[in-house]
């Protein structure tokens, strides 16, 4: 998407691949939203390094910077031994799919690419198969995104107040994002909306990622305390949520989403708004059968207890808010069941939560 | 209630008086949880300006610290004319009654102190009567906080785990608090129980002052996100939910509270959870008729876009979270309705929301 540096509006997407320089080049995400840097990994080392130290976050993101790095780390191999080429590949791989050790998409992201080199014979081949696969990977990304804006568009009629909860945005993908997608579409068919942005404590992303992608792309926001929403359903200030999410169940219809989500989830309910959860098929989840069963990981009470920003001599810092000797629990997810969700936006449509399982020829559905 | 310092233990009240030196001592809240000083204001205007600047906050501690200052003002008249002493008291109430605009308890406190006066004949008559007026105020504050924690304890079974929101506590009262009253009550008969306290953003009062105050009566207890309740409850990690109000509507029950309460109160109902709302008579409103004409004050954004701690040099500073080129929404209150309130507990007793005016000549209804 846009950004404005320096008064100059450029597009640009959250991973992309410099061929010249065999060179990952990424958002330095962890710096925003207060310093806007593009770095370039040197290897597929400093690839999966990036993805470990959360240089890159977001699903889409991980699994396209993945992808381009087993292809960087293919195209790096010198000679034409094919076997010694393929222990080497191996080697990125393994590097790569163990950055982020929880999220399954670098590695699905590099199955595509590893099933396109299989039909390369010579190492030059393979290597150029491995790009182009990389390539196609990301722009499908991007793709998906720009069809479940497609889709979501519909949903938003011009003058509408949209919540959203921390970042399903162009930031977490290549491009576009998911429960921006329909936001950006609805500029683009010049409808006006405003978007409420959760804050999204403990990490903040919807005060830091969301609010600059918003900025960058020149929609009407504000940033409000995850306390807020409910009192502006109240009030009849906001008329659709979209929130995104890291695993949708297909059998039940349950998301699972940043912490928060269940609860905006039930105040829409009650005040009777739409609450939809717009998704890239990659992330739904075929197997598991309880949303229940999703283990809900428990993050270090520090981001509860303080916050990071930048002080009085524009310096990025942490400080401690809480009481000294208080702990914290801090549940980085939760899990949202279908009754509370109007619909799910993807790349292929709009669904009733409930309805995924019967549609799942059309939604990927892997065994 | 209890604090520690250096190891000892010591009995303080939020707000006393120190009557050899005609001056009222605070707790200055303001440093808290980081920090534990006591001081005392000179004279009247400083006890105001106490007021102004939230040394002292809380609708019972700043009612009491009114009615002090009121006495400390008429105490450091020097003479018998009682022309003189009466325009002197004037302006003593005028000071204190503006320092805080739009609170009600200063006023309220200082009424009775200026009832009490009223029946004394000489100067020095009437400022024995306001000292021992207003030692009555702070001894009645602290009496009805203790009904509170004697019927609201009757809610609490052992090994409960209890959740509040914001500050309710001693810290907002002369001594023991409202919605944490039961709790101490419940430890005092030994009754075990584990407190959530929601962060409370955006001034984050649960992390810091709740958290501190649980902390110093040795209350387990833990600090959460205020997005992370909707998901303990839907775990059964949540039995009750206790929390305060700044106004409660004897006409409809209708409860207005810091900003989040209303979606605590949508989630307690939604799990089957009780929710009781703890209040002292005082912030019973018996004349307004509908809580959506409760004027609910927009705050300044900074406290969305940032928050105040200590930093790594351990000193207080502000740090911006928030994209810097964007805005916050800040409204300080909501209003919770009476259909999601299990009851309200009151010094004299625990009612259904929707009784409170059945019962209003118990509960001090004034025209």
């Amino acid at each position: 998407m846009n950004v404005t540096l320096r008064g100059r509006t450029e597009h640009f997407r959250t991973v992309a691949f410099d061929a010249r320089k065999n060179s990952v080049l990424l958002i330095e995400q962890r710096l925003l939203p207060h310093e806007f840097k593009i770095v370039g990994t040197k290897n597929f080392r400093e690839t999966a390094l990036a993805i470990t130290d959360m240089v890159v976050r977001g699903a889409g993101a991980i699994g396209a910077t993945a992808a381009y790095g087993l292809a960087q780390g293919a195209l790096a191999f010198r000679g034409n031994d094919l076997k010694k080429f393929s222990a080497h590949v191996e080697a990125v791989y393994k590097t790569l799919g163990t950055a982020r050790p929880t999220a399954v998409d670098p590695l699905n992201a590099m199955h595509q690419i590893l099933f396109a080199m299989a039909k390369g014979e010579s190492v030059a081949e393979k290597q150029s198969l491995a790009l182009a696969a990389a390539e196609e990977f990301a722009n499908e990304d991007a793709r998906h995104c720009e069809e479940i804006g497609q889709h979501g568009v519909k949903l938003i009629r011009d003058g509408m107040k949209i919540l959203t909860h921390c970042n399903a945005g162009w930031l977490a993908f290549v491009d576009t994002g998911t429960a921006t997608a329909p936001m950006y579409a609805a500029q683009a068919q010049a409808k006006e909306s405003h978007v409420f942005s959760d804050e999204t404590r403990p990490r903040s992303q919807g005060a830091t990622l969301t609010a600059w992608e918003l900025a960058q792309q020149k929609i009407s926001h504000q940033i409000i305390a995850d306390n807020a929403a409910g009192h502006l359903m109240q009030r009849g200030e906001i008329d659709l949520v979209i929130v995104g999410s890291d695993r949708t169940l297909g059998r039940t219809g349950e998301v699972t989403n940043k912490i928060g989500t269940y609860t905006k989830a039930i105040l829409a309910a009650r005040h009777k708004i739409p609450f939809y959860v717009a998704i890239p098929l990659s992330t739904i989840d075929w197997k598991l059968k309880r949303g229940f069963d999703i283990p809900i990981e428990e993050r270090h009470e520090h981001e509860v207890l303080g916050a990071w920003g930048i002080n009085s001599r524009g310096m990025r810092e942490y400080v401690r808010v809480a009481n000294p000797t208080s702990g914290a629990r801090n549940p980085g997810f939760d899990v949202t069941p279908a009754e509370l969700i109007t619909g799910i936006i993807t790349p292929v449509g709009i669904f009733k939560p409930k309805n995924l399982w019967k549609h799942r020829h059309k939604l990927g559905y892997t065994k």
